[in-house]
């Protein structure tokens, strides 16, 4: 081999997506005794700390593991296959044939090799949905490792005092694979698992467990190479996207959503209308049932994880959003209203809303009941359209937990501040508790180019009053499409604002990385704190534009106020006189006469 | 003149400072018949819209009013002064004699030629502050400039169901001097108005007005022109900042400061301990209650409108924060906690409270009672420091109220949401409903680089309870110093926050902004919804990099989506449908025996 072989084109397909850890972090598992392997991150810390590693959440998957070697044609291992094999309840058969209009107009990217075209399903009147098992009370390997995974910092705060206000959820102590199971039997939580994306790493949605965070992806015009649009799902992952829903439109749709199941670790959610749009060439009267069923069996054995649905609009609503700011903002329940309007029918989805959902038990994909008429504008929040399609999903609900498909229910959109918990209080209200799913809320209209942070206060709101996840909003929401930059904003926004719900309802441990940061900051562990963050690229970036130095990182002052100014340095002055005894020296001055300390009635509330 | 005069290096520094109109906005003033000409901003719409122009509230002064020459060597054209000397209350005097500490060790900025040496002081025996005149029943000119800049859209709003939840407070349908004479006199508002500040345009701070958002600034290690520095006032208030503090430190800051306050139409607060510290060449232990006292005079006699005062940092509440995760996080609360504790004494602010007043009062400078103790981590947050200190700013700002003196109470800092509403509920309990003046509050400490918006989310939601004034966060919070863009998307982010606040506590005809946005979102009317938006620079950046064809502007569909998708799209074909007749068509298959709508019930509900 001569050197100019470096040179030629390869195929890079298989190695442009992002690996490697988080700066300053390493993949972490923890194995339980029935021999699962639970993925997290751990973040060392200087030894100066004297204190260990601090585990976080890790819905990133083996991409973040040095030790790991990624093949995006091979996809991930296939972590829960034994497990779904060993219920005995699935059988292999010929997967429907892939026709040309599955990919749209033409087909510029290569069948997945390695896509399977012998499916799983149910055996004949069998349901292997998570919910199923539940109610028969049988714990799955999926629940053990979902409570594994919700239970880092549980442990270490058993002793502490329980803090915050959950508004009547019932946050345990601890998460026991018996909780989770008790919480998916009664349809408050949703484990979303394909059995055909035995790839994913168990994860779950439900106001009792911790905040959940979802990023949309979707193809480009201009598809390059696979890799780059896998690479869109291991990015969101990387910064803590717990769930991506594959928004993709037009040509190639089939082949990329199959690249991207084969490698998540994450549950991969869809609005199949948008596919079956495309397979009637984009003319919303001429979708049909069959059309749509098709989309759903083609997707369902791919792997797809949960659906989007919008069967909520209903004909009877769609004349509530004539005198709306906005009207019909979601593009499903556009669609759909376009389609009912057109021949002045009831919705198909909402009238094979059963049969959707024995599609559904077949495979276990969950149901995402779309809000097609949620407000999108401050003008339009809580009215009557989105409250009657509301009540819609709640009928809905009870429909398909009764089938045992595991459902949620999605929310808003734009709401001002003091109507947002009234989304929260009516969806618990009608929806017997399943998972609540919303988009930001927006709290206000007026800042395009902000809206990641006009949606992150209603989204951390709602999370505090009960919402199970959060479905990002990127920097170009109204405005454009985001890039690999925005799409990182946004999540990272969002995990904070789902952390701050997490803070607020009080889940016990969620403050042990809150804590760590802080006690960083205050002994000046720079690094520590760089890694401990969201983000450590950006905080360590943001510090060394202001002291690029190396020595600045370990210097003992603020790189803001400098060191005379540094309230930080004075403090530590501070503790250190206090510690060496407020007491004696309160003596030595009293002697003088002196009168220090406040009366009586301040110092009890100042011991309290 | 030749052509290569042009290259000759002349002094910028009249000339550096961002001038002209936000695009698409225009200046506009109300004028009143008594005379005033209120400032604000005009955001016209496009001829399709039929719509007047969008009227803001508006921050700026005359630099974005493109009618005005701007030179800052001459300082901004002083509006109040007339209104100041009509009084008859005030006297000039020879002012103190700048000393060569004023300006710390070197002082390589020129004196403002603006500055007077012959600064106004209140007449022996009397009180120049507009609480003074408020409580003996005098609308000031500066009271009724306020009513109008307050007004912005409660006409149109007048006629409006009001909406919103504000927690008990008074917000008024429309906004009269004799309501903020009212407000001012309970100590319920502030106007900061130093009378050496005649050049300010009135604004005002109370749970009764618009939220408003304080942006810091200060000098840079090497100032390499006073334009420099004026700007960042100038970029701060284009942006929206209410007030501007001036946290500079070490040289300069006597010449800087009087170049910012001849320059500025908003009020200027700082925090005096700084300036004080640099006499006392930076040690704690050195500040004298004269040092601090003749600092308030130097800055008093310069026209700054309000001082942060750590005046209840008092010794007994030091070991309080003996055992805090993060102790003492402000600068002001840790120098004083030093000296309290190096002689063991009572703070010379506390004990000299009242000269403080008297000096304030001579010369209407308001008094931001500080938090020095405020809580530098959730962990910290709602303590037994924290609340001490509360309780003793409660009775401090009675002994100011009584001596005429304007007074609002500084507040947190890092609080997880479950706990903010405690916060501003004990502030209107103790501090007799003085206004509400907050540091964000963070909601979690794990996102460095994103504090802008963990503290969003706080700040949102205490503005939303009550709270007066945000102090902004930029993304460089706890990393470094915030460049330009830092500081505008500080400002930004906090006029989104302090707008949906205003939004959830129901101010009349904050909504129009919003509405209009919208209209001009569904109406596919992108110039608008830019020239709208907080930043529209940042909006319609955006937008060209996904759609950068001028003609993308007015297609109607949305640039993320394209047109077979476009929710908005279909939504008025919907809406078009709906308006041809819902009923009739419904008539007509009403009678094929089809029943489309949905029983009684719900249909009463959208009737509502």
């Amino acid at each position: 081999m001569d050197a100019s072989n470096t040179d030629k084109k390869v195929d890079t397909s298989s190695i442009n997506v992002t690996t490697g850890p988080i700066q300053g972090s390493i993949k972490h598992y923890v194995e339980t005794a029935s021999g699962l392997r639970v993925a997290m991150r751990a973040i060392p810390l200087e030894p100066s700390s004297g204190e260990p590693p601090v585990i976080v959440y890790d819905p990133s998957g083996p991409y973040t593991d040095a030790s790991v070697k990624i093949d995006i044609q091979c996809g991930l291992s296939k972590l829960r296959a034994e497990w779904i094999i060993a219920r005995g309840d699935v059988e292999a058969y010929d997967g429907r044939a892939i026709k040309p209009e599955d990919n749209g107009k033409r087909a510029s990217v290569p069948e997945c090799p390695a896509v399977n075209h012998r499916p799983l399903r149910a055996k004949a009147g069998q349901t292997v949905s998570q919910l199923a098992y539940a109610k028969r009370g049988i714990v799955t390997p999926e629940m053990e490792y979902v409570a594994v995974r919700e239970n880092e910092g549980r442990k270490a705060a058993l002793d502490k005092k329980r803090d915050g206000e959950d508004f009547g959820a019932s946050v345990p102590d601890f998460v026991t694979p018996e909780f989770v199971r008790d919480e998916i039997a009664r349809g408050r939580a949703v484990l979303p698992a394909n059995i055909n994306h035995p790839e994913s790493e168990p994860m779950i949605l439900g106001r009792n467990f911790l905040t959940k965070i979802n990023a949309n992806i979707g193809n480009s015009a201009v598809t390059s190479s696979v890799a780059e649009e896998v690479d869109k799902m291991v990015w969101s992952t990387r910064w803590g996207a717990d769930t991506v829903m594959d928004l993709s439109t037009g040509n190639d749709i089939h082949n990329i959503r199959e690249w991207i199941i084969r490698n998540s670790p994450v549950p991969i959610g869809t609005v199949p209308i948008y596919q079956a749009l495309e397979k009637a060439n984009g003319v919303a009267e001429d979708l049909t049932w069959e059309m749509f069923k098709d989309t759903l069996i083609e997707q369902a054995e791919q792997g797809v994880d949960y659906w989007t649905i919008h069967a909520g609009v209903r004909l009877a609503h769609i004349p509530l959003t004539a005198n709306r700011t906005t009207g019909i903002v979601s593009r499903g329940g556009s669609i759909m209203a376009k389609w009912c309007l057109t021949y002045h029918k009831e919705s198909f989805l909402y009238e094979h809303f059963a049969d959707i959902c024995d599609i559904c038990a077949q495979y276990d994909v969950g149901l995402s009941l779309g809000d097609g008429l949620r407000p999108g504008s401050i003008a339009d929040a809580n009215d009557a359209a989105q409250f009657a399609e509301l009540d819609t999903l709640g009928e809905l609900q009870k429909i398909a937990f009764a089938k045992d498909v595991q459902v949620f229910i999605e929310g808003p959109g734009h709401v001002p501040m003091h109507k947002i918990k009234e989304n929260m209080d009516r969806q618990l209200q009608v929806c017997g508790e399943a998972p609540f799913y919303t988009l930001g809320p927006l709290t206000t209209d007026i800042a395009p180019g902000y809206d990641h942070i006009t949606s992150a206060i209603g989204a951390a709101m709602i999370g505090w009053y009960g919402c199970a996840m959060l479905c990002y909003v990127t920097p170009k929401e109204h405005l454009g499409l985001p890039n690999r930059d925005d799409v990182k904003v946004g999540v990272v926004t969002y995990k904070l604002a789902a952390h701050a719900a997490d803070l607020a309802k009080g889940h016990p441990g969620a403050q042990i990385r809150d804590d760590a940061v802080s006690r960083a900051r205050f002994e000046f562990r720079w690094k520590d704190q760089f890694h401990l963050s969201l983000d450590p690229d950006t905080a360590m970036q943001y510090h060394d534009e202001t002291l690029p130095a190396e020595g600045a990182k370990s210097s003992h002052f603020c790189s803001m106020c400098g060191p005379k100014f540094c309230s930080m340095k004075i403090s530590h002055e501070v503790k250190a006189v206090a510690e060496q005894g407020m007491h004696e020296m309160s003596e030595k001055f009293r002697e003088k006469g002196g009168e220090i300390y406040l009366h009586d009635g301040q110092k009890t509330e100042a011991a309290e």
